[in-house]
């Protein structure tokens, strides 16, 4: 009963690109926390790009610098914002020198947060891969980043990207690679360890006991029995009967564009897919403004909005916060499911 | 004055294969003709079968065995049927010997009707290739068929197949191949005569005056300036090049992700993509029940429903006939547009 009286941990928003979006939906988020009940949160950043970009906004509202531990009480009244200590100089639409330091930063206090019980979960604004390369940034994106981080030294975890929205949730097994690339890299051992992950974090992190899987066909009509192709044979079959012998629950290989209709749908939790365009395809289509990105397979729960830094209406109040309202949402809710 | 007063054409409407749910649905969309407003159409096939099957789903009906030019006139009181001479023996949800040979005399007859001015335009019920196969049947497919009927002893046209709904309307360039032959068939001579084809017949059979045509790039994110995939700079873009230089109005490669959303969809006319899941998986999770599949290219108006034969709901009353419907009247909205 103690336990679940306690308040929920704050969840730890990362800054992102400074001269992206993030602080403008940060800032519409916070405005409407009460209006949407939304979960405690704080920004890791630098308290003066909030205060100027709420000013170029027209947004009149409190920051309160504050630790982790003072943000949920300091939230009602107050932004919080957790110094990372790297100041971010940029305006809106102009990554500086400053911008992939702060961005950095922001993201390994937040890993480092959550990893020592000061937030729930973190929840990740868009980064400008392209300004952390030319500083040196050398992962792949924002999702191996924190893999890296989240190994600490030892193993690193392979992170599941989930696309996750109240109407449909889509994983794909290969992701950012051209079709050719996905092709290669498409083997049984994938979705095998694909589809663990994902059916043991729908137990763990959404609360379904059995979760229901549906996975897809690489190629027309899921290949029609071999005559569009064999992977559904050669490939996809072999790592779905290893799956049911370990009691997850898989239909497939089905064809991908009979999958996705309403009552498809209601019929499976996530639908497993092959590459990228056949699974964001479908929930960008039915759930453009509010999908969430899901990294699953971290010993940390991170979510993320569904879109980009978006400069060119960075610090213009036309951004739309709602990928990251239910970026924020669904972390709370996985978080209280895990607790 | 005279012209535009005078009747339209009935369609000429094809039985498929006689022991799937075109029975039914032809039936059922009959039943419906007043309610619905639905243009006149004639069944090329066997009066018994059609009246045995009336039977079966407790449709009492009227059959008019007419000729096409009294079809138009008997459609108000009775399903009319012109006979193609071939009996239809087969019991719902099982093909027999007299399938193969009933589904192509009434294919060969539609066109025929239509070519010779005596139907507006072909209706196609759904046919079991592997039956036709089976009986020597040598083409892809209903629609490649259609394209050698059109032919008649001269060059076989490019037929292009377009899924339309209010809501959407899409055009896979690569169509019934594997993802692994998608790759291998892509140029960009395919895709500049697709279009050509696409933006003529908007024009002239969709009344479009200046099509708005959008084109998917292949790989996720259009490829991400080289870095996810060389298609789209090697092949796509070279097309759109082309295509523009002679007035048509395209744009992309465009992000496959982001293109189906209803903001999205309502900046183009017709989606252009590059394999059939990119194309099928958009629409057939906003139109699911309702989208028709369009054979451009033909020397004629090709519509058919976008759906099998469904042996297994055959007679029993529960196939939906909406696809039917809705290719019905878009053939009839593209004759009249045309003529």
């Amino acid at each position: 009963m103690a336990d679940r009286a306690a308040k929920p941990l704050p969840l730890a928003l990362t800054l992102g690109e400074p001269a992206g979006i993030g602080p403008d939906i940060t800032i519409a988020a916070w405005l409407r926390r009460r209006e949407l009940n939304l979960p405690a949160f704080y920004l890791l950043g630098d308290e003066a790009l909030i205060a100027r970009r709420a000013k170029a906004l027209g947004a009149d509202i409190e920051i309160a610098p504050v630790s982790p531990g003072e943000a949920a009480v300091a939230f009602t009244e107050a932004l919080p914002v957790v110094s990372t200590g790297e100041r971010a100089t940029a305006e809106p639409g102009k990554p500086d020198a400053s911008s992939a330091p702060a961005a950095l930063a922001s993201i390994r206090q937040a890993v480092a947060d959550v990893r020592e019980g000061r937030a729930g979960a973190v929840v990740t604004n868009p980064i400008a891969k392209s300004v952390l390369y030319r500083a040196g940034f050398r992962h792949p994106g924002h999702t191996e980043f924190l893999a890296e981080l989240a190994a600490d030294g030892g193993r690193v975890p392979q992170p599941v990207m989930m696309l996750w929205s109240p109407r449909l949730a889509v994983v794909p097994v290969t992701i950012h690679v051209s079709i050719r690339d996905a092709l290669a890299e498409l083997t049984s051992e994938l979705i095998v360890s694909t589809v663990r992950i994902v059916a043991a974090e729908l137990t763990s992190r959404f609360g379904i006991a059995q979760p229901r899987i549906a996975v897809s066909g690489l190629n027309p009509h899921a290949g029609e029995e071999g005559s569009l192709g064999h992977e559904e044979q050669t490939i996809i079959a072999p790592a779905l009967r290893i799956l049911r012998s370990e009691g997850i629950e898989t239909r497939g290989p089905l064809p991908a564009d009979t999958m996705f209709h309403e009552a498809a749908r209601s019929t499976y939790d996530c639908a497993i897919c092959m590459y990228h365009d056949q699974a964001l395809i479908p929930i960008k289509t039915v759930a453009f403004d509010d999908a969430v990105n899901v990294t699953l397979g971290l010993p940390f729960i991170r979510t993320s909005p569904d879109h980009g830094t978006a400069f060119d209406i960075a610090g213009t109040g036309r951004a739309n916060p709602a990928s990251l309202i239910a970026a924020l949402r669904l972390a709370s809710r996985m978080a209280a499911s895990q607790s």
